[in-house]
């Protein structure tokens, strides 16, 4: 087996054999194929495709490459969700204690953000104490008494995934979705859940523009989540306009909060309540009442608990930005457009996100915003408030903003998208 | 200007701009590119392809690399030829010394063998005391003394180009039209000849199998060689059979100097002297009588002298292989194929060529042909003798053979491929 061979099959494109998807996955991991030539490779792939039979082995081939976990021992069914990423996308931090008390396990292996989505480990850390690194013993512990443990994953879990990731990050191989399909599907089930809900984002916000591309992608995740016996559905939900109001660490975890109590923005509570249905039902619990968990608060005590596992204070207060920028509405009228990825790159310049990966990002920094699509705004009023420690960011932040929004004339019809606009399972 | 901008644009199927290909052979030569990054563009550009205006800056920008060499102070014209690569090919051997005889200066920069094709230089070292690598004065001196010298390229040229074909080498992105046109013509025209011929293989011993991608390359390089005010021609010529009747370094020094002392195999006769035609024509030199210059003596003498000059013993016995295998024709009748690649690859694992760039050559392997297509022969009768120095390698040598000829029954009408098959300018 030479790795040329294999570059050359998928360039003409060619099927890959299981042999070479093997030898090739196990010879980048152990370092006998170069960067260089895994690039050349993922271009290809990126460029001529792989069938669902290639990125089954392909997914399975990265999963052998490292260790699995199981979590066939506790007394609950395990079940988890991931989310393809997107702006103000919070809902792992109320969903995963509120599904863990309507008496599931969920074990979440989470990732930090790049570019202008925001990732889950971040928000997290700007709560006082709080440790993303737990050891699997660590972790098994939280999740045996919370029920719920979100922590970073460990250098065992899918080895050949964070090698490939981090490769395809600087050579422009990002895009394509058999890579992201059996990247995303590696790491969730080597970590052993037994069910699993796929949040597909779709939309300017998310990597998937076209809802197209979006069903491609949820429905070979499905594919490869069943093929491996995890109970596997997936949701597309819109990512046009951000979740929420707010996009940045702190403020996130704050309207996390809200939500836990009973409270927080609609579309939040819609698509955490939509999510924790679907894992419930995955996992089998489907007499549980999710929306009733929230309201009594139960869902709040499990949050408490698991921060405090975790070394988090939930009772301390959440760092804010030492400076704040108040972008006002420049007309009067309906808020038609208000755009994820602008509001995004804007969170993102105001110091919320990194732009490599060994960059450090600012608890307090982000965008609130005081207005959603289809609300009445009035000339004057404030529109989004943006916050950072560096002020000398705001002029770059505000370079991202003057095409985000589109205000029509008073009594303009707004028909808004629905959060979740189709169910693939 | 960064570099994953340049991939998206090439991979999205976009045009790079000027600024682009400068910033990208640049950085990259400097080492600010990364190999992953530059394989991943490499791969992108071979499935996208680029257009002339692309290829045209691409190879500016590797000429820019690196030095220049001008050889206008010379009292003589300067003209040079390229070949692809082919089984058998031996031509410039006697074609340099020839044209220098005939009034030219022949400035030839020549490569190894890489594969199943041989490289002019693993030729001449067979020669005793022969030298490859010249400086610049020395270069300059031999040519100015004897009409020709071929030696290997400096350091300072095309320093782009070097880093760049050892990558495609190992990377499956070799067979790019726009890559090895560009890769070619940077050398050329840094190389300060004024006119070139190009000599593109086609068929199954050449790079290019089919005649289509022939013309594109030769018309590609044409019109490359002519925008930078080299005088250039490109012949298609055939690489379905070998060229003559030997494969291997010192088996051909010995058939190329049969020719330049009046006989050798007409294939090889031909091509030299169509090819010697086109570089005297290029150079201005429409006079010139090469038919003569080999039948006189005029071209042995300057082989003679430019051997010499380069430490080489033109008298001296040269270097034959320990071991020999005689394949017998297993049928009477009309040869009427014989694969120029199924013998490169015989002649590469007898020891003729290298697997890797550090792998050494032996001087005496190779492949002997006793019939050429066309050639009636008679069961039993040799067809062709393997040379090699390590006879374990006769076996796997074999294994490339057995489809490599058909003997039609006697009386089959044959029609060769004519050795010159198209002449673009």
């Amino acid at each position: 087996m030479d790795v040329i061979s294999v570059i050359r099959t998928k360039r003409d494109r060619g099927e890959l054999t299981p042999e070479q998807i093997d030898w090739v996955i196990d010879a980048y991991t152990r370092g006998d194929v170069a960067d260089e030539q895994m690039s050349a490779l993922a271009m290809a792939i990126l460029l001529n495709g792989m069938n669902r039979t290639e990125i089954a082995r392909w997914t399975a081939a990265m999963i052998a490459s490292g260790e699995r976990m199981s979590f066939e021992a506790l007394s609950r069914p395990t079940t988890d969700k991931h989310s393809t990423g997107g702006v103000g996308d919070k809902i792992t931090l109320p969903l995963a204690p509120l599904v863990a008390a309507c008496g599931a396990a969920v074990p979440q292996l989470s990732g930090r953000g790049l570019g202008h989505t925001g990732g889950t480990l971040d928000k997290l850390e700007s709560i006082p104490g709080w440790r993303a690194h737990l050891t699997g013993e660590e972790m098994r512990h939280v999740l045996d008494t919370t029920g719920a443990v979100i922590c970073a994953a460990g250098d065992g879990l899918a080895p050949a995934d964070k090698k490939l990731y981090a490769l395809r990050d600087v050579t422009g191989t990002v895009e394509a979705i058999p890579l992201i399909a059996s990247s995303i599907m590696s790491k969730k089930i080597a970590e052993g859940t037994g069910a699993l809900v796929l949040d597909v984002k779709v939309g300017s916000g998310a990597f998937m523009k076209a809802i197209e591309d979006a069903r491609e992608l949820a429905s070979t995740m499905v594919a490869l989540g069943t093929d491996s016996g995890v109970r596997t559905v997936a949701l597309l939900t819109d990512m046009s306009t951000p979740l929420g109001l707010t996009a940045g660490n702190a403020l996130e975890v704050r309207e996390s909060v809200e939500v836990l109590a009973g409270g927080g923005p609609q579309d939040v509570v819609d698509l955490t309540l939509a999510l924790a249905r679907e894992m419930l039902d995955a996992a089998g619990l489907k007499d549980a009442d999710p929306e009733k968990a929230l309201a009594d608060g139960s869902a709040m005590d499990v949050w408490r608990r698991m921060i405090s596992a975790q070394g988090g204070d939930p009772d301390a207060t959440l760092p804010t930005a030492r400076e704040q920028h108040v972008v006002t509405a420049p007309s009067s009228g309906v808020l038609t457009r208000l755009d994820a990825y602008d509001v995004g790159v804007a969170a993102w310049r105001l110091g919320a996100g990194r732009a490599r990966k060994e960059d450090p990002v600012q608890a307090g920094a982000g965008v609130e915003l005081h207005a959603k699509p289809g609300d009445t705004v009035t000339e004057g009023q404030p529109l989004m408030t943006l916050h950072t420690d560096t002020p000398e960011k705001f002029d770059y932040a505000l370079t991202a903003l003057p095409g985000a929004y589109d205000i029509a004339p008073a009594g303009t019809s707004f028909a808004p998208l629905p959060v979740v606009r189709e169910r693939i399972a």
